[in-house]
């Protein structure tokens, strides 16, 4: 009698969150710690096959999600319950897959994305915060944030955003959608940022908070915060907001 | 020429927060690190003297605090914001000194204290969290919050809470008076268990909340939470909840 089972192969989407703090971003590297590796680890280890995670897209090193998606192809027998639990028992405690659903075969979590919406935390108070520090950026000069939303005025819709990209970046050009953005103040003196896009370059939302906060800060004009998108040009563009206060919210199909 | 200063003795009163996942507690100890400690050290190398601090109450190994207290007297020049700014450039990230007043030299953090606002967290949802697991409790099963606010209604007022007292506490009397006592909840299916009381015995709010929790999952009843109060035993009651749920939120005076 020959034991051999044969399983139909499956596609399933996993929505996954993590605290990116003690990784090097999502996308496998040969000597780092990264997201990716770890969710396919386990997954081959749950299903003796070698899997291949397709992630909605990469987050750099030390930054957040909530709602990362990523697909995977697997001929296996396993429950989409049986694969969300094997996989929150062996993964580290900063990664929790949140969904497991099996979805069309045809379905990629890259290129099928609609839209993706991120988050930047700012801590705006006269001292640093001990408790979630790593979670959000502290800036101590008192933040403008009617000057802020103001300057946000200038990246509804569609543009080139070449003065907000970083370097190296794989892309085929640099125009980007944006859907909504937004800047939230909460009692507590912290600011949120959102945005929503079809896309987003390199370093894109870091880029734009970081020059926002310098129109806060009153080094950049509303206005100048336009012509520097107009500019095409990254030189213009103000240092790159650190990685810790950014989230990957919700990846939209 | 005789260089030596003379300065008077003055009082100075801290806001301090604090994440208390890498520390045993707030009380100085021979051989393990405590937030206290880390404290005196960064004042004695400022000051040049030998600092004692009190505290306006020990908060356990794993506590968290936004909001604790606690007085030193010293003979310094230094003015408020200039040791705001020193203590905070000496301590490590997860302690901050949020605020610093000189006081009248009667003031004693821990003799004065007229009450303390404690808040613990509940995640309740099917799977853990990854960002911000360090702050909250994780609990799988879904919890009834309406039998756990009716269970609430036994301990406001002045009660005997033998109960929920944690064994090897240095206390004269088990009495406390429940000044109020909420259970709120988020959005994102979050609990949050806030109580104020003139004062708080050895895991006292632990093990209220981790009664409390077996009240959200139905093995106790909301009036046999209150025999168990009556009880003055505590073994009667739940175990206690872990530390890393727990916040000091506020001390007045």
């Amino acid at each position: 009698m020959n034991s051999d089972k044969f399983y139909m192969i499956k596609n399933f989407k996993l929505i996954i969150e993590y605290d990116g703090t003690d990784y090097h971003g999502w996308q496998r590297q040969r000597n780092d710690r990264t997201i990716q590796q770890e969710i396919e680890q386990a997954l081959s280890t749950m299903t003796a096959s070698r899997v291949t995670l397709n992630g909605s897209g990469r987050t750099d090193a030390g930054v957040h999600a909530f709602g990362q998606v990523a697909n995977f192809l697997c001929p296996t027998d396993l429950s989409e319950a049986v694969i969300l639990k094997g996989l929150n028992s062996l993964l580290p405690d900063d990664i929790v897959i949140k969904d497991c659903r099996r979805v069309d075969e045809e379905f990629h979590a890259r290129y099928d994305v609609k839209s993706k919406i991120y988050h930047y935390q700012i801590i705006n108070r006269n001292v640093p915060s001990a408790i979630g520090r790593q979670y959000a950026w502290f800036v101590k000069r008192k933040l403008n944030a009617a000057a802020m939303r103001s300057a946000l005025s200038h990246i509804f819709g569609s543009h080139d955003f070449k003065s907000f990209e970083g370097t190296g970046s794989p892309r085929s050009h640099t125009n980007r959608n944006i859907i909504s953005a937004d800047l939230i103040e909460q009692e507590d003196g912290s600011l949120t940022f959102k945005i929503e896009a079809d896309g987003f370059l390199r370093y894109m939302v870091r880029n734009i908070v970081g020059t926002l906060v310098d129109v806060g800060l009153g080094k950049i004009t509303p206005a100048q915060f336009g012509d520097i998108l107009e500019s095409k040009n990254r030189k213009k563009a103000s240092a790159t907001a650190p990685a810790h206060g950014l989230f990957l919210m919700e990846v939209k199909y």
